[in-house]
């Protein structure tokens, strides 16, 4: 019973339900193993073990709330809480208390999920500066960021499900580095309400797991519905797209092999797989979508760089001017480009079921001070299209390398079914 | 020198320039008959009279911060203010102290002006309950919602700009039935950063003012940039599409006739104006964009549903079930609408500058608990293009009746220009 951490979400709400797990010995078994790591993983900014057991203890007498009842969930953060404290990886907000919760830990709580704390982010979700977090497999490499904390407390056994957000890479691009599931919706599937907004265009709440069935739970859990049961989709039905982006070169040799293995894996299980090549608008897809992040952010941080500027990070203050320089024709022309990427790419996946990609150009690089390539993470999050990084592989320092898989728009749930296929595949052969 | 208050923002800003005005002294006006008229309007909830009299009194000494420098301003009690109360008009929030401004307010104090205070909302932006404020030309009348208190302070004199949000019909609504200028840019313009979320797909920042010069002051002030001056645009070079809607039957008699007499009055002019009309996928649009109002502003809700059930307004209350029984795929249908409907405007705006549409049934309704019907502003706001309402005409019982101008979706400058030249004749034959 000392390995009840290890649980994830679904195996642990079918104990529950069982009658055989109580969600309070599931909390106290992460809050232990969070006791013996979290000094080294540095995961956490807020725990509140007292808290948690309570309200474990009190779903254990209640009758089931919803889809995740008596789970425990780490949320990143930049998402308000009225009962933590809320920071946004700022010291502007040192000690700062909102009067309600963000809509996701609401919508989560009302689900029955037990929040246990707040887990590291970096300053208000942006590329830099850096957390304190290490990567669980190795201390002297990053977690990846910005949602640095909760990709390491799931990848690292201290709760089954976090929550994070993704602006440009904040999600997935964690999850690869930590060696757990990553999953980023369609733009607009979760309310950001009570969410510290960085790119408004952009920003997509998601999650952090360790299998593919944890994600219909999260997204019941954050859009009130009841769980949509995985159907099994044989893997010799599904046409992939392997999609190389624009941006192959700045793959390590070693994810090029291992991704293109992958393809051959899933080809050799019965899969159709077929390249997808990005054209057209897609030549100024990258500096478009940063002018979009750019402009927005400076925005949403205007009261912040007109009372704190001296707590605004060196990062932050070198870049706020650039930014705010940027005309409103140059941000329409940005946004016009995105649209245009948006239409190509629907168009382009036709027939396809989902887009075979990296996750990151390679494992976690060494140090805490670079949070890492944002590349491969760009496509899907500006196309507003749904993603998974799965931790299918190892790289050569003995890092995680995942594999990105990629949905239609608003077709989640379509992913998630493609996802279990690919999955089981993979698994067999690692 | 008792009238300043009258002063729109763009007079003032000359008088100030020329150094014939200081921000104390319009500052101090404005609150004079703010003192003598608001026992009446009801427009506030919280002003902050010595505050507002120091930070006039130290822009007078200071350099010009930006476009609307010592320019009195007022914000709707749904934007954050980290020095004034906060309280969404509901009793969840009494005494509520964001952390941090709304960005919308932080860029317009970085810009210069003078937050007078927070106008009266309904509760979370909805369109029930009604708030205390009355319509300033008849206190029997309603001032229209959700943005009551800046519509009535505008209109009455007390403020020369206030800002509002628009999610259905809050903004030119309540401004057509106070008589003053509403304005709501296209859909993303301004950062909705701290601003209470009510329905995250439509919700948008806008203005209310009384001279068509002050929207590109406003627009250059929420978005960062130097304001653009307006190009006089002749006349006879518009080309406008009389747009009845779908429900022109809901329209008084008298609306009828006067938006026609308008479109008449234009065409004397020399415009080119012809009907255009709405079919294909507009037959769906009302239900559907409903639909996603209360899909996503049931989420939006979730921390308030689950911890203070018993303060939500019996309206909430009864619809709150109701919204959440929304499946995701009606959600999705009615997006996929939604951007059908998007489409098919575009095209058929082609070959016009704007539409001339009414900006509501008719005049403000008697009694204060229905806020007026919000059937002429479903077009605009849910396909995101910018729309004016001008206070042109007055109806049978001595109110103001507006008429409401459509331009092309982010061209706002455009549309500016536009209605500049419409007020020009119009206000000729007042």
């Amino acid at each position: 019973m000392t390995d009840l951490f290890r649980l994830s979400a679904s195996e642990a709400i079918t104990r529950i339900r069982a009658g055989n797990l109580t969600s309070e010995a599931l909390v106290r078994s992460c809050l232990e193993r969070i006791e013996s790591r979290d000094a080294h993983v540095k995961a956490w900014v807020h725990l509140d073990r007292d808290y948690a057991l309570a309200e474990a203890h009190r779903f254990d007498r209640a009758a089931n709330r919803g889809p995740i009842h008596g789970i425990p969930f780490a949320a990143k953060d930049i998402m308000d809480t009225a009962d933590m404290p809320t920071e946004y990886g700022s010291p502007i907000y040192r000690g700062n208390r909102p009067a309600s919760d963000a809509a996701c830990v609401a919508l989560s709580r009302a689900a029955g999920g037990v929040l246990l704390g707040k887990t590291v982010t970096t300053e208000f979700a942006s590329r830099f500066p850096w957390g304190k977090t290490t990567n669980p497999h190795n201390p002297k490499h990053t977690p990846g960021g910005s949602s640095s904390g909760s990709a390491a407390a799931v990848a690292d056994f201290m709760v089954p499900m976090a929550f994070g957000t993704q602006t440009v890479g904040s999600i997935i691009r964690p999850a690869a580095f930590c060696g757990c599931i990553g999953y980023k919706p369609s733009y607009g599937e979760v309310s950001t309400m009570g969410v510290k907004e960085n790119t408004g265009s952009f920003d997509t709440i998601g999650l952090f797991g360790r299998v593919v069935e944890d994600l219909p739970l999260f997204r019941a859990a954050v859009t009130g519905f009841a769980p949509k049961a995985l159907a099994a989709v044989p893997v010799d039905e599904l046409s992939i797209g392997l999609c190389r982006t624009m941006y192959w070169d700045r793959a390590e040799d070693y994810t090029k092999t291992l991704l293109e293995s992958a393809a051959h894996q899933l080809a050799k299980a019965g899969a159709k797989v077929s390249d997808l090549e990005l054209g057209g608008p897609f030549t100024e897809f990258e500096p478009m979508g940063r002018r979009i992040n750019d402009y927005e952010s400076s925005r949403a941080l205007s009261w912040e760089r007109n009372h704190h500027w001296e707590l605004l990070s060196e990062f932050q203050r070198g870049k706020l001017g650039a930014w705010l320089n940027i005309s409103y024709e140059q941000y329409r022309e940005a946004q016009a480009v995105m649209v245009e990427c948006r239409r190509y790419l629907d168009q382009a996946m036709n027939g396809f079921d989902l887009l075979l990609t990296p996750s990151a150009v390679g494992e976690a690089p060494e140090g805490l001070t670079n949070t890492g390539d944002t590349t491969f993470n760009l496509l899907s999050t500006w196309t507003h299209t749904p993603c998974v990084t799965l931790p299918v592989f190892t790289g050569p320092s003995g890092l995680p390398v995942g594999i990105q898989l990629v949905g239609h728009r608003n077709q989640d749930h379509r992913l998630f079914e493609a996802t279990l296929a690919v999955d089981s595949v993979l698994s067999e052969k690692r």
